[in-house]
């Protein structure tokens, strides 16, 4: 039904096309598309062989694609708010969740990412999930939801559905661009709620990470079996971890064809080589080991930027960026960063197509908790070589978030009593010591604890002094814990 | 100034009392005094002999005094919230301070006091420290404040002040009953802040708790002097505390002041047989093993209820109560008590002169955080004889809120390296075990934890079925603590 009417529409608009190229205003649209747990892993240009992502591919072949991208924090609202204020959690007051009693909000003033575009002169939208607060501090001039129907499922979890309901913003007359922001469920975990709001679990079978019998309007379901997923090294191989990456990797490819037909409509419309795309993801993949923790799998992330008109289609960026700086990258192409930088991060938009870039060589994060219950306050600094975690609340077990400690893949591990999980030892995983020094070089896994070896102390305490530099400089409350605990 | 003129209009107005008294609502008015940071050992008739406090006594000699009444969380917003709930803090979403930084605050849907008696008919005013969010969620008709003036000290630390600003509300002549939240800042600590809005601590030195040279608008300052103060069980005996504890007196005797002032203004209103006055604190004396703990010091609070026409003056009255229940006997005076319980408290209306009442012998407390920085879940159940405390966070050293920490009276015993803080020693204290149990007939000071003591097992196990059954049925997320820490 869409497809016909999106055909006929764009036929009707033709006559419009030249007024939109001829606008006076020649900054760029921007796209940014925020996929919901998609770890890097997952992704076939990220060097996935077995998953199916052409279309997040060929944005990559054509675009530039980050090989060192970081989430600040691996939980979805407070990373959400570092990409849409440019400031660590810490320092926007999204400490947590904002759904349901968790209840994390940002303070009322901070300057957000929409916003400051809508005062910049942009046409503002956005669609999917949103999981910041307050609404008036990200506030959109526009939100594009599905009309006249009473299906109860999030729009979120049809992302061709939501790519159709972004053409009226793509083929509206304009003399102003516009700024999209296109945050999907996918591919998230399915987790059933019951009449009271509480969530339900079923342990003893693998998530659906939103796959249903009937698919989703005009995605072609993608199937894998368990034996074809590629299992990463912070997850066991195991049965249990196998069925549920196959469902997962199921959602990754019908995430991928909302991509497409995103790109599509952009084309369709005129505006494919106006608009700059961005790819990425708010965390890790959603398993113990990966989303809500600061290792690799959890904050190491895709980030795929496609240039209007690219100079090196398919240009591949090793710089080290994170998502605090990705406001002031959008601002940049919009000519509206502040003169006073107070943002804790920087624009990475004159770097995206250079090679051999210098000065682009660490990133920080911070990470304060997930669920409401989870508090487990993390710093993090990453250069190239090291990696330092500092536990601020070390002598807690590790948090689990509900719907993590009650997959299969983790479920199945406690049941079976195993001792491992994936390169870490359970123990390990649960308890953590006030402070992790990794050689990535030689520990791409992060096992090899190295903070207690006498070897390393003068490695520790340069990266400690810079930690507690950052937190100085940014504000965080939480460097009271140096002192007092 | 203030005082003939408050004369003048008392005459003026005297020709509409009989109005005020013959209106057909013969609901009492309701004035809810909410003192900050009031330790029951510091109110004379409490049984401290050399604190001055003859007016909240004499409200006491004409009403009913609890002797077990509790806060449910020994921390100001939290604790707030609970009272204009009748919720737990778990379950009202004010899981911490709500200023600044912590940023906490309730669910949008929370139905508070002041909105439920404005829809059953009160004028509702509020004046002093609010601290809680969001405003329409705890939304008074009015807000009674300073007028005209650029003095920037807050009005709630000028109690005499505060109550004549209630003159109006007093003697407005209306059909309506009314509600008044009369929230001191006295005697809280005074904490100087910076331009930056970060607090500045002088550690050095007696903190002030708002005293100030010159004083305050009608109050005569009482003074005290170090030698004369009582030093309670749970506070090291020394010259710091000393010094701290006489500021803290004079703040109290302040306070006093401004009872005095509303119950004059309520009686040449003509008023003051017509109200229900309460007078309570959000939690103990703001010193360390008081102040957000859930010890005794820190939860066993004055309460004071003076009914409009009392008919057993100076009652006292040992029934446990806790401030979940004051939503509910506040709304029971109002006549507006809903159908539907779903609060978590309960009226405690009919046995305010009730001799030997029975079935209320136990309260719980739920504690979360206090700063955003201090997560220290406790859940408490204290009954007549025995106190279970279950620290969910107790691999963490006990949090200590800034002001606290950099109090004089802590910083006297870290630098002269004691071991001993008031009858607990430093490390008890700081390092708490998960659970917590004392026989409060034999150890009132709660020093000898019973827990792991095999006489007091089956008490245990008695004591923590009741804990778990309260958090199932207040809906607490943080009962997931039992199985997963």
């Amino acid at each position: 039904m869409v497809r016909p009417l999106v055909a006929l529409m764009a036929l009707l608009m033709t006559a419009f096309w030249a007024v939109g190229q001829a606008r006076k205003d020649t900054r760029p649209n921007i796209v940014l598309i925020v996929a919901d747990d998609h770890g890097r892993e997952a992704v076939g240009c990220y060097g996935n062989p077995a998953i199916k992502t052409p279309h997040i591919d060929q944005l990559a072949a054509e675009g530039t694609r980050f090989t060192n991208a970081f989430c600040t924090t691996a939980s979805c609202s407070p990373s959400r708010s570092v990409l849409l204020t440019g400031l660590h959690n810490h320092a926007n007051g999204m400490y947590g969740l904002e759904h349901r009693e968790h209840h994390f909000s940002s303070f009322d003033t901070v300057r957000s990412l929409p916003v400051l575009l809508g005062q910049a002169g942009y046409r503002t939208a956005r669609i999917g999930k949103f999981h910041v607060a307050p609404e008036r501090a990200y506030q959109f001039q526009q939100v594009l939801k599905r009309g006249g129907t009473n299906d109860p499922a999030s729009i979120g979890r049809s992302p061709v559905e939501m790519a159709d309901l972004c053409y009226s913003l793509f083929s509206e007359v304009s003399e102003k661009p516009f700024f999209l922001y296109f945050a999907t469920d996918d591919p998230h975990r399915s987790n059933a709620v019951a009449a009271n709001g509480s969530p339900v679990f079923k342990s003893d079978q693998a998530n659906r990470f939103g796959n249903r019998p009937g698919g989703y309007p005009q995605v072609h379901d993608v199937f894998y079996q368990p034996f074809q997923v590629s299992v990463p090294p912070y997850l066991p191989d195991t049965r249990a971890t196998r069925q549920e990456l196959a469902q997962y990797y199921e959602a990754v490819s019908r995430l991928d064809q909302g991509v497409e037909r995103l790109v599509a409509l952009l084309k369709e419309t005129g505006q494919y080589d106006h608009t700059v795309i961005v790819y990425l993801s708010d965390n890790g993949a959603p398993f113990p080991g990966s989303k809500t923790t600061l290792y690799e799998p959890g904050m190491r992330l895709p980030l795929i930027v496609k240039l209007p008109k690219p100079q090196k289609p398919g240009f591949v960026q090793d710089a080290m960026v994170s998502w605090v700086d990705l406001m002031p990258t959008l601002l940049d192409f919009a000519g509206a960063l502040p003169d006073t930088v107070y943002r804790q991060g920087r624009s990475f938009k004159a770097i995206l197509e250079q090679e051999n870039v210098t000065g682009w060589d660490e990133v920080y994060g911070s990470h304060s908790l997930h669920e409401v219950t989870m508090y487990y306050p993390m710093r993090v600094l990453r250069e190239r070589r090291y990696k330092l975690i500092f536990n601020l609340a070390h002598a807690l077990p590790f948090p689990m978030a509900l719907d993590l400690y009650h997959s299969l893949t983790w479920q199945d591990v406690r049941q079976a009593g195993r001792k491992q999980y994936g390169k870490r030892s359970v123990e390990a995983f649960l308890h953590r010591p006030r402070f992790e020094l990794y050689d990535l070089q030689t520990d791409p896994d992060e096992v090899r604890n190295l903070a207690n070896d006498p070897k390393y102390r003068a490695e520790l305490q340069r990266m400690q002094a810079k930690l507690k530099r950052f937190q100085q400089q940014t504000k965080d409350l939480w460097i009271s814990k140096w002192e007092f605990e």
